[in-house]
C-alpha cells in the first residue's frame, strides 16, 4: 500500500534498520528525521502518522521476508530438501545476514504482546503466515514419505520457531560463538526425530 | 544490594510490572512517580539514577525467578523429576503466573541485544546462570542414567530455551490457544529423544 517511490522507499529502509535497534514504538518520526537529516514535516508528507510508518516498515519487513526466505525455498523440490532451505533461509534472517540487527518480528514479539492495535495485528498475521508456511513445507516432506505419517506440521513449525528463537538469544545477547552450530544439531534432531526411516540420534553439538 | 525498605521493594515490585509492559528503557522514573502517584524527587531518593532502578528491578526479578522456579525444582530428587520440576516451573513464570506480563528476561533480551551497559551485563549473566543451571540439571539426569551418557547438557539447555521461548511468543502474542500443549509435547519429545530406554515416539499435539 502506498509504499511507492524512491524517496518513500528510502525512508522506511532506514526505518526498519533504526526500529531492530529501538522498537517500532521508539521511532518517533522526530527520530527518524534526525537521524536522515530531514525535516519532520518533510517525513509527515510520506506518513501521516506514526503508526502508519510503523506499518509500512513492517510490510517492509514482510515483504523482504517472503522474498529472501520463503520464495527461494519454495524453488527447492518438495520435502526435505525444501524444509532444510527454509530453515537455513530462516536461520540467515535471524542471524542478520539481511536486516542488520537481526529478526525484527522476533524483536517486536516483544514489543508488541501487551499492546493491542493495528501494528500488533499485523505483525500477529505476518506470524500465522510464517507458521503456515512451515506447516505446509512440512506437510510436503510428509507427502513425500521423507517423515512420517502421524507428524504433527504444526508442532513441527512450533519446535522450528523455538529453535529460531533460542538462536537469537544465544547468537545475539549471550556472543555464543556455538550458537549456530546449537541452531543446526536442535534442526537435525527435530527432522532425524521424525523421518521415516530411523535415523541415529545426533545430538551432539560440534 | 540496598534493595532494603518496605517502600523501596515496592517501588520495585511495580516497576517490575511496567517493566513488562513498556521494557527497562521506557521505564523512565516520571513514568513510574505518575504511576505510583509519587513525586519525582521522591523517587529520586531511593534510585540516584534510571539505570540504578533499572539494575533493581532485574535483581528483583533474578530473585523471584531463584525462589519461584530454582529453588522447588532443585528440591526434588536428581534426575528427569528434577528436570521436569524446572521445565514446569519455567513454563509457569514465562506463561505469566508469577510476574504479570510474563518473562521479563525475554522482554529484556530483544531490548538489549545491541544496548551495551551495565543493564545488558547483568541481563547477560542471569541468562548465562539460567543456561548453565538447566544444564547442571541435565547432568544429574545422565548421572542417574535417566538420561544417556553421550548427551550435551548445553544442547538441551538451548534446546530448552528455545520450547519457553515459543511458548511466550505461542501464548502471549498469537493467542494460540495450544501454546501449552505444544511446549509439554515439545518438552516430552526432546526427553523420550534423549532417555536412556527407548521410549515411543510422541510428538502429536493433543
Amino acid at each position: 500500500m502506498k509504499t511507492t517511490g524512491k524517496a518513500h522507499k528510502k525512508i522506511v529502509d532506514r526505518a526498519l534498520v533504526l526500529a531492530n535497534q529501538v522498537g517500532l514504538e521508539g521511532l518517533s518520526l522526530g527520530v527518524l528525521a534526525s537521524d536522515l537529516k530531514r525535516s519532520k514535516s518533510g517525513l509527515f508528507a510520506h506518513f501521516k502518522s506514526k503508526e502508519e510508518l510503523q506499518l509500512d516498515v513492517l510490510r517492509e519487513a514482510m515483504d523482504r521476508f517472503v522474498t529472501l526466505v520463503v520464495k527461494p525455498a519454495l524453488e527447492q523440490p518438495r520435502g526435505e530438501p525444501r524444509l532444510r532451505a527454509l530453515f537455513a533461509g530462516f536461520l540467515d534472517w535471524v542471524g542478520g545476514r539481511y536486516v542488520k540487527g537481526g529478526c525484527i518480528f522476533m524483536a517486536l514479539s516483544s514489543e508488541y504482546g501487551d499492546r493491542p492495535g493495528p501494528v500488533r495485528d499485523l505483525l500477529v498475521e505476518s506470524q500465522r503466515t510464517w507458521i503456515n508456511t512451515i506447516a505446509r513445507v512440512v506437510q510436503t516432506a510428509i507427502d513425500e514419505k521423507h517423515l512420517v505419517a502421524d507428524l504433527d506440521p504444526m508442532q513441527f513449525a512450533y519446535e522450528i520457531v523455538g529453535i529460531g528463537m533460542a538462536f537469537k538469544h544465544a547468537h545475539k545477547l549471550m556472543n555464543d560463538p556455538k550458537a549456530e552450530t546449537r541452531a543446526r544439531t536442535a534442526f537435525e534432531n527435530l527432522l532425524a526425530r521424525n523421518q521415516s526411516k530411523p535415523q541415529p540420534r545426533s545430538h551432539k553439538s560440534a
